[in-house]
C-alpha cells in the first residue's frame, strides 16, 4: 500500500487524502517552532532514558510543507541525519507526553527589571510630594515615591506568584504515552533529573489531557497586566495637560498624522490595551476546554498559539513600562502645586480627635468646616480660627498647624504609610526582595 | 532641525528618537497589510472628492521597515510614483477616519455554501430515522434530515444577522477628521456613493472612537461558532464507537502517533474548539474599550488583530465543516437499531390522551409501563395487554399501534416538526431562503 | 406506587428521594418567578390553541416549596382553581419550549429617555465650546454640545440594534415539544398571533435547544454599557479638581468615611464597573453554551439568571446616567479658558493649505512652529509673523485670524462635524429619530 | 444645618437628596451582610489595637434601609448599643481598609472530601476494566480506578492551589487607611496576630486598591470548576444509552415533563454548566478593574457579589459531585465488553518492537494489519497468523498473548500508568496526601 501521506506519523491506515482546508486549519507547525528548543531537550532526555542513543546532532533545520507540527519536524530531521533508529525516538511516548515541557522558559527577568526601575527611581525622588487620589478625586498628600512603590509592589506579587505557579507546575508528564503509561521501564525519574522537573505526574491519564499549567499561565500575564494597565492609567492621567505633574520621553510617544502640536503617550495606550487582549486569550482557553472529555482532544492545540502570543505581549509590555518608568520627567512644581488645603480636611478632623472626640463626630465637624469653607468661597485653610470656633469649641490657634503638606504626610508613619521612614522602608524591603529573587 | 524619524507622519517636532521595543510594540503594519486594497479604495475615493487627482497608479508595493502603519505605506509609495502632490492625499483626513471602511469584506459565501450542502443532503436521506436526544438520553424518533436541518436553520439565522450587522453598520466615517471633522467641503455623500456605504456618519466624535462594527462582527463570529461546535458535538458522539451512525471521511480524519488503529475526528474538534478561542478575542475587545475615553485612543488598534484572526477562524471552519457534512457516511442500520421502544413512551401518554386522559394523568400511566417494564425487565411494547391494562383500563388491543417508528414521527405534522411533509416544507422553505440570499 | 416527589412533572418512575443539595442546585424556581406573566400569557394562548379552556382565572399566587419551576408551579394552582382538566394544559407541550416567550419584556423606553435627554441639553448648551482630546491629549476645539451628541449617537445605535434583534428573534417557539414537534393539530399560527410574535420557528429540534436571543441580548447589553462606560470616564476626567468642567448634583455623588472634604462621583464609577459585570455574564454563558449537543441540556438554565440580571443592571444603569445627565452643571468660563493656542496648530497647517501647500508639507511647517513655540516658551500664538516667515514665506499678516477659536469650529461644517450648524442638524436629525423611535 | 442623610457616614457637607434610583445601584447591603462576621472580627481587632475599648458585644442584628454598607450597618448597631464611642470604631480607618479581611472564609474542605470519596472508590473498584478514549475514540484498555484519579489528582491540584493562594494573598491591609496610612500608632503586627493573616500590606495605596485576592479566587474556582465540568463530561457519555456504563442514583436525576421513559442526569448537566457561570464572573471581574486608576474606585464594588456567587456556585458543584460519585452503579460487563482488539494495535506494535524494530516502524506495520482486518471485516485478533506474517515476518505464534486485555493494562507499570501496582501506588499517595492536607 502506497503511503500517500508523507511523513506524517500516523500514516498506516488511511486511504484517502486530507482536504488542504483541514490540512491548513488543522497545522500548527506555523507556532510550533518555537518550541523546538524544548522538543530536542525533551527528547534527548528521552532517548537517554531509552538508553538507545546518545547523541541528536542538529544542523541547519528547515520546517517542510508536509511537517504536521514540531515534534514530527523534529523526527524527519533526525532521520535524514542519523537515517532509521530516528524512528525508535518515539517508542512508546505520543505527541502530547511532551507539550508539558514548556514551562521552562517562563522567566521573570523582566519584572524583575521593572520592579528594580521603580524602587531605584523612588528613593531618588523621595521628597517630592503630590495628591493622592481616591475615585479621581484629590484625597490626600503623598509621596510620589509612595505612589511608584504601589505598582512596584503589584509586580513583585506577580513575579512571586508567577514563581509560585512554575514550581507547583512544573511535574513530567514524559512517560505517560497516549493515556495509559508507557511499558517500556522507562526511568521516569531519570527524565526528571535530566530536564530538571520538579516532580513526575501522577496519572498519566490527567497528564496527558490536563492543561492547568497553560490556563494558570494565561490568568498570570492578565492579572500582572491588569496591574501595568492601571499604572499605564495613572500615568495617561497624570500626563494630560491638565494634571501635567510628567511628560514622557518622545522615545514612548508619537504625534499625530493631522495635528501638529499632538504628543501622544500611545505607549502608555498599548500597555492599557493589552490586558484585554490577554483576558481574552484565557478567557477563550478556558471556553475551550470547558466540558471536553478526559484525556487529548485536539481541542487543546489552542494552549501553544495562545500561551506564545500572551508571553510576547506581557514581555513586550513590561519592557515598554521599564522604559516609560525609566525616562519620564516629572513636574515637581506643578505637582506640589496640586496640593490644596481641602486635602487637609482629614488631618483638621484628626486635630479633634487627638483633642478627645471620637473620630465620627470629628469627621462631620471638619466637613462643616469644608462646607463654610466653600460657602465663603475660601480655601479651607483660610477660615478664621473664630469661623472654625464656631463650629467646635475645640480649634483653637494651634490649628494652623494642620496646614503644612510635609507634616501631614510624616503622620503617616506606620508600616505602608507615606511618611519618610515608611516610604524608605519600603525601598529598602522591595531592594532586600529583589535580591532574594535575582541570582 | 533634522528629522529622524523618517517617513513618519508625524515628524515635525520631536527630537529624540523612538525605542526600538517601543517601535515594535506600536507597529501595526504586519497585520494592517490585509487593509491594502481598502485603504487604496478609500484613498481613491477621498482624491475624487478632493478633485485633486484623479488616479493612483500602484506598482509592486513592497512594505519597508520604517513604514508605521498602512496608511503612511501607501502615502510613502504614492509619493514614489507622484512625487509631492502625494502629500495631498491626506488632508483634512485622519488616519483613525479611514479604518471604518473595512466592513466591506465581510461575506456570507461560506455560510450559504453550508447551508446549501445541508439542505441538500437532508433531501436525499429524508426517509433515514434514528434517536433524537434531549439531556444526552434517547428522546423520541426523529428524522436524520430534522437534525441535519436544525443546523442549516441556526447557520441560516447567522446569515441574516450578518447581513442585518452589514446594513446598520456600513456607514461612511470618512471626513471625521481627527475629532472636530473636516474644514474642507468634502462632499461625503459622494464619497458614500463612491464606497457604497448604505450612510454616513451622524456625529464626528463618535465615528473616530466607536468600534462597534467589530465587537458586533467579533461576537457574531462567536454565535455561529458555537452553532458549529454543538453541531461538531453531535457528530462526534455519532461518531464514537459506541453510537457508530457516522463515519468521517479520511479527508477530515487524523490518526494516532501511537495508537495504529485510531481514526479521529481532528476535524471536529478543531471547529468545536474555535468558539473558545473567538469568543475570547470578542470578549478581550470588550474589555479593551471598556472605560477609554471618546475619540481615538491607541487601545482601539486591538481591532484589527482580533478581526482578521475571528475571520481566517470562522471561514476556515465554516469550510471545513461543509466539506464534512458533504463526505461523512452514515450507517442507517445502526441509526435505526438504535430506535426503542421506551422511546414511544410519549406515543402511549398520546394514546391514553386520544382516548380522553388529561396529558399530565396520561404521563404518569405512561411512567408506570416504563417502571413495570423495567421491573419486568422486557421492553416496553413486550408489555402484553394485561399488563397496561391493569394500570389504565383505557389500554386495549389497539395499542400495539403505538409501537411503529415510522407512524410515530408521522404524527409531528405541524410545522417544524419531524413528520416527512414537515420536513419537506422545511427543505422548500430553506431551498428559498438560500435563493433569496444568494445573487 | 408511591409518588414521593410531591407535585414534580416527571415523578412517574422514580423511586428514590432527590438530594435536597442537588434540589437546591437544580431549582431555578427563585428567579423563575419573574417569568409568571410570560407563561401565564403563553399558557393561555395554548389552551386557546388547544380549544379546550378559555379562562384560567388565577387569585393569590404563592410559590410552594416543592415547586421546580415556574411551570410546574403555575399548572399546580391551576389545577386547586379548576381541578383535573389543569392537567390538559401541558398537552404536547414540554417546559424547554415556553422559554422564548420572554423577549416580550424587553424594551428601549429607558435609553430613548436618555437620548432625549442628551439630544435636549445639547439643544441648549450648543454655544459652549471646550477642548476636544484624542489619546486624551487637548486636541481641537469642539462644542459642549458636540460632545453630548456623540454619546447621544451611540445609544441610539443601541436601541435600533434592539429593535432589530427584537425582531429578528421573536420567533414562536411553541408547538416544538421536546424535540420532534407537536401531534395535536395546534394550530401554530393562531398561537403566534395570540401571542403577537412575528413568526414561528422553523424547526423544532433547533427551537427546543437555540438561546441565540439570550446571547444576543446579553451581548446587546454589554455593548451599551461599553458605551456607557466611556461615557462615565469623560465625565470622571471632566469632573476631577484638575478639568473641572462639570460638577454632579449631589443626588449622584457620596462622601468618604474617612475624609470629609470628598464628594466622589461614585454614580459613574458605577455605571462604568457594569459593562464588565455583563459582559462577565455574556461570556459565562457562551461558554455555556459552547459545546452542548443538540435540543434540550440542562446547562442552558444558566440562561435566565443571566438574562435578569443583566437586565436589570443595564436599566439601572441608563436610569442613573439619565439623572447624572439631567442635573449636572457645567463650568464654562473654566471649560473656555481650557482651550489653547496649541489647539490650533491644525488650524495653521489648513492656513497654509489654503495658500496652496500639500498638507502633509503643511502639517510639517506647523510642528515646526510649535517646537518654536515650545522652545521660546511662548504660546504658538505668540510667535511674531517675522519667526513664522522664517518657518515658510507664506505666513503673512492674516494669519492672525487662525488664533480666533469660535471661528475654527465654524469650518467644521460639513455634515457631522462641530460648526454650529452642523451640531444643530444633529440635534434635528436625533429629534426626529426620537419621533420615529417612540410612540 | 439639617442632615438629611440619616446614618451616613459621609453626611457632613452634602445638601442634596440621593436619588432613590441611585441609593439601590449603589447599594451593596444585600450581599454584604454575609461580611458581617468578618467586619466584626476586623473590628474587634482593630478596637484592641486602638487600645480604647475592649468588648463589642451584639445583640439582635438587623439591617435597616438607611444602612449603606455592612461596615455602616454595624457601626450604627455598636451605638445604640454603647453610645457614642461607637465613634472612634474607624478612628484613621477607612471602609476600604477592611475588605481584605475576607480571604479566612476560604476552605477546602469540600474538595477533600470529593478526593476521598473518589481515592475509595478507586480503591474498592480496581479490578474493573474498560476503555480508555483520546479524541473520544477507544484507545487503550485502562483501569476504571485509572479514570476516577486522574480526576482525583486533578482536584488535589486545586486543592494545592487554593491553599498556596490563601497563604500568599492572606496579607493585613488593615492600617493602610484611604490611601495614605494610618497616622494613629496602630501596631499592625497586634493587628495581625488577632486576625491570623501571614503579613501584612506594604504599601497602604496598594493596599486599598488591589483585589487580587479576589481574581484569584475566581479564577481558582474556574479552573476547578472546569476539572469537574470534564468529569460530568465524561459522566454524561457513559450514562449515555449508547455506553451504558454507568447509572446515576434517582437522587441525581431528574425526568422529563413530556417523556415518561426519561431519566435525565441533569446533576452533572448543572456541573458542567457552572464552569461557564463561574469563569463568566472572573472575566467580567478582571474587565471592571482593567484600567482603572489606582487605589480605590466604587468600581471594585463588583468584588463582593462575584465571590460570593463563585464560592457557592463551586462548594453546591463539589458536594453534587461527590454525591454523585458515592452513588452511581457501574456495569461491569458492558465496560468489559466494550473493549475490541483494536484496541491492542499499540500492544500489536510494541510486540515489534520488543522484536527490535524502531517504534516508527512497527506502528506503520501494526497499522497495515488494522487496515487489513478491516478489508476483512474481520476483528483484529482473527488475523491469522499467516496474515500478519505477510505484513513482517517478525509475527509468530506468540502473537497470540497479545489479545488479552488483563496483560495488556499490567504493561503500563511505570508511576502513573493503569497496570494494578502503579494504580494501588496512586490511592496510597492520595491517601497519604489527604492525611497531610486535612487536620
Amino acid at each position: 500500500m502506497a503511503n500517500s501521506e508523507g511523513n506524517k506519523l500516523w500514516g498506516g491506515r488511511f486511504v484517502g487524502n486530507t482536504d488542504p482546508i483541514m490540512e491548513k486549519f488543522n497545522a500548527s507547525i506555523a507556532y510550533d517552532q518555537r518550541m523546538w528548543d524544548a522538543d530536542i531537550r525533551g527528547s534527548k532526555a528521552y532517548v537517554k532514558a531509552l538508553e538507545k542513543a546518545d547523541k541528536c546532532l542538529y544542523g541547519a533545520f528547515v520546517v517542510k510543507p508536509g511537517d504536521e507540527d514540531i515534534h514530527t519536524a523534529n523526527e524527519r530531521r533526525l532521520k535524514e541525519l542519523i537515517g532509521e533508529p530516528a524512528g525508535k525516538l518515539h517508542t512508546g511516548r505520543s505527541r502530547n507526553d511532551q507539550v508539558g515541557l514548556f514551562t521552562m522558559w517562563w522567566n521573570t527577568e523582566d519584572a524583575l527589571q521593572l520592579v528594580a526601575t521603580m524602587v531605584e527611581r523612588a528613593s531618588v525622588e523621595i521628597d517630592v510630594l503630590f495628591p493622592g487620589y481616591t475615585h479621581m478625586q484629590r484625597a490626600q498628600p503623598i509621596r510620589w515615591s509612595h505612589w511608584i512603590l504601589s505598582h512596584a509592589v503589584a509586580v513583585s506579587r506577580d513575579v512571586e506568584r508567577l514563581q509560585e505557579i512554575r514550581s507547583r507546575t512544573n511535574v513530567l508528564p514524559l512517560g505517560s504515552g497516549a493515556i495509559a503509561g508507557t511499558p517500556f521501564n522507562i526511568d521516569r525519574e531519570l527524565l526528571r533529573k535530566e530536564l530538571e522537573f520538579d516532580g513526575i505526574s501522577i496519572n498519566s491519564m490527567d497528564a496527558t489531557g490536563e492543561r492547568d499549567f497553560v490556563a494558570e499561565f494565561l490568568f498570570w500575564a492578565s492579572l500582572c497586566l491588569t496591574h501595568l494597565s492601571k499604572m499605564a492609567e495613572d500615568l495617561l492621567l497624570y500626563s494630560t495637560k491638565e494634571f501635567s505633574f510628567i511628560a514622557l520621553a518622545d522615545a514612548y510617544s508619537t504625534g499625530s498624522s493631522l495635528m501638529p502640536q499632538k504628543k501622544n503617550a500611545d505607549s502608555l495606550e498599548l500597555i492599557r490595551s493589552k490586558a484585554g487582549r490577554v483576558l481574552g486569550r484565557c478567557a477563550g482557553f478556558m471556553m475551550t476546554i470547558k466540558g471536553l472529555p478526559s484525556s487529548y482532544n485536539k481541542d487543546l492545540q489552542e494552549d501553544k498559539e495562545a500561551m506564545f502570543d500572551c508571553f510576547d505581549t506581557l514581555h513586550g509590555a513590561l519592557r515598554v513600562t521599564t522604559g516609560v518608568m525609566s525616562t519620564l520627567k516629572i513636574n515637581r512644581p506643578v505637582m506640589e502645586a496640586a496640593l490644596s488645603p481641602d486635602m487637609l480636611a482629614t488631618d483638621l478632623a484628626y486635630y479633634l480627635v487627638r483633642k478627645g472626640l471620637p473620630f465620627r463626630e470629628a469627621h462631620g465637624l471638619s466637613g462643616r468646616a469644608v462646607f463654610q469653607a466653600e460657602s465663603k468661597n475660601v480655601p479651607l485653610n483660610q477660615l478664621t480660627v473664630e469661623d472654625l470656633a464656631a463650629i467646635s469649641p475645640l480649634f483653637d490657634r494651634d490649628v494652623a498647624a494642620v496646614w503644612d503638606y510635609s507634616s501631614s504626610v510624616e503622620q503617616y508613619s506606620a508600616p505602608g504609610g507615606t511618611a519618610r521612614s515608611s516610604v524608605t522602608a519600603q525601598v529598602q524591603h522591595l531592594r532586600r526582595w529583589l535580591q532574594d529573587h535575582t541570582q
